[in-house]
């Protein structure tokens, strides 16, 4: 490890420290460095709030002059919120500043790489480039495609159940396995559930602690797929603190125009309605509009027509799958998609990585649509 | 490790070179060592050939005099195929006899050691005693219960399905995972399928090569379960190498007593009809029935339907399921038993070990059904 990659380790590890906060931003760390000496370290904590390098540059002081600036991701150019880094950066006097990441956001992308050099500052890119792209990848998949990063998550038994046939599923999995779903609600800024989960098992979707109290001021928003808006005005989780958006078609906002108004007359809920084809609502459209409300990624918890119309259209990017070492002799699958053919149509997964969880296993894994086509393709 | 382990060990590693051909002997392995140096080492190798400590004290020939006999499993002390193992030991003269684990065949078990003891024979009992036992789990099962060993196996997707919606399946799991199956198949001397199973995939249950020729003379016996003999006389598998057992019901064996001549009629086929309840026939019998051909363990290949009965009446003493990463939306499950109505009704798994097998996952598990009835009852 070179010094340069020493320090961009560290820079890295302070992004971190904004983990779950920053959407729609991206995680940013940067330290100040003045003949090997850290003068100034800063994070990206909150939308709305300085960017990484602002803190860093004010904790230098004067120690910024002729000093080499290590910052995880490309500084900006533009005025959002806060003035451009860019602009902080050169009126500070930092002689050299190593970046990890280009930025994709369009405003940003080697634009202020090139202000930078443009104005004599000596400017690296690319060390650490890809833990640097990996701590962003929710951040850079919103940017790029418009939608958030989608993970779906799931919990069944060795058999393959989720649940028995009437639908009871407490518990699949242990103590444990449960605490990392609410640590993975938290790592998202969105939550989202189809409205037969929301009639069958009435779901708080909140973060919780050990007492089932929703817990902090940063609850995810939950984003509840309704074709036909059938959502009751009463139901449980509108009333939980955080924001509540409900994705329907534009002709269930017509036909049900009244109910439309009582519920966003309720505080944080809004109705977004969307087109439709073959009777389904479209999910890229609604993904889009949770995405330009600000969220990077989406947790995607069922149930199994929603989940399985998500990948059928190719909208899932990465599974977290916690599997009990049980076997139920009957019951409820995670997925209830069209009914298949072929072993190839099965969707591929890629990147496997298995955990063991006291007692309970969890893989994750990124989607991997390309490979199933290939292989659909071969079968026939 | 102690010089007696060290020798254990080494009669351990001998046993394994009859691994799947000694059923429904055990493995056992012998060494005669005399001054430190091995002089003498034997492994049983087929049901009805001399034993191990037979083959070890003929290399020993006269050196086993005052020698020490190392050996896995108490010598035997009655007359089978074979004459009685403790009167060789005696006539060869061993002064000392070290012996991992005691037998459970009700023939053999503490008498072998008595007499031994008896004779003025050094007996030590207990040297690496769990690994001895581990060895033959199978056959100390098929002793101390009359029924074979069974384990049941299964390739599912990370989504749960065995196959897409048709009953295709061909292939859940990539190359190293199916050969691993031809290995298993290989380590059973039986092979268990529900006649649904051969009527809809026609399967031929043999160990084949990578050419899809079936290899060797040891094919393992085929058992199918068919309670109400519908089995077609021209099936594939009683074309097959080896033995086939069907297991059928008294009453249909009344009812298809010409077709029962006709299969009776093909050269190792038979037929054995067991009780019957409730319309289902006895799985336990069956077992017993297979179990007294001289089968310490089985292989249970599934249907769905035949899987959940042997689990639900508790037949079933491990599993070894793969999992392969990928999704189907929707398809068929592996286990099809009686709906379920709790959670808390899945039978619990055990003594888990995880392992990549090149791109796919194998756990393999015991079956714990205390813990199962446990928890059923704690929800109720």
């Amino acid at each position: 490890m070179t010094p340069d990659e020493g320090f961009m380790r560290m820079a890295i590890d302070v992004a971190k420290i904004g983990q779950s906060q920053t959407s729609p931003n991206p995680l940013v760390g940067a330290l100040v460095v003045r003949d090997g000496v850290v003068v100034g370290q800063g994070a990206h904590l909150r939308a709305g709030g300085p960017h990484a390098e602002v803190h860093a540059l004010r904790m230098a002081g004067d120690l910024a002059e002729g000093a080499t600036m290590y910052v995880t991701l490309e500084p900006c150019n533009h005025y959002g919120r806060t003035p451009p880094c860019t602009e902080a950066i050169l009126q500070a006097g930092v002689s050299r500043v190593v970046i990890a990441s280009v930025d994709h956001d369009p405003r940003t992308k080697n634009l202020g790489i090139s202000r930078l050099r443009d104005a004599g500052v000596e400017v690296q890119v690319g060390v650490l480039q890809d833990e640097a792209q990996a701590l962003n990848k929710a951040f850079f998949h919103r940017v790029d495609t418009g939608r958030p990063y989608v993970v779906y998550k799931a919990a069944m038994t060795l058999s393959g159940h989720v649940a028995a046939d009437t639908g009871h599923s407490q518990y699949v999995t242990g103590p444990a396995a449960r605490a990392q779903v609410q640590q993975l609600r938290r790592n998202h800024p969105a939550i989202a559930v189809g409205i037969e989960t929301v009639l069958a098992d009435a779901p708080r979707l909140t973060v919780r602690d050990e007492t089932g109290a929703a817990t902090g001021i940063l609850q995810p928003t939950r984003v509840i797929f309704d074709s036909h808006l059938r959502i009751p005005v009463s139901a449980k989780l509108l009333d939980e603190p955080g924001r509540t958006i409900v994705i329907t078609t534009e002709q269930a906002a017509c036909d049900h125009s009244e109910k439309l108004s009582q519920l966003t007359a309720i505080g944080e809920v809004e109705v977004i309605p969307v087109a439709q084809s073959a009777g389904h609502l479209d999910l890229a459209e609604g993904l889009a509009a949770v995405a330009d409300r600000g969220c990077n990624s989406l947790l995607l918890e069922g149930g199994p027509r929603l989940a399985a119309a998500f990948f059928e259209r190719q909208l899932v990017d990465e599974v977290v799958i916690y599997i009990a070492p049980k076997l139920l002799m009957s019951g409820k699958s995670a997925l209830a998609g069209s009914p298949s053919t072929y072993m190839g149509e099965a969707i591929s997964l890629r990147d496997i990585q298995v955990e063991a969880v006291n007692g309970d296993w969890k893989f994750t894994a990124a989607v991997d649509y390309g490979a199933a086509k290939d292989a659909a393709d071969e079968m026939r």
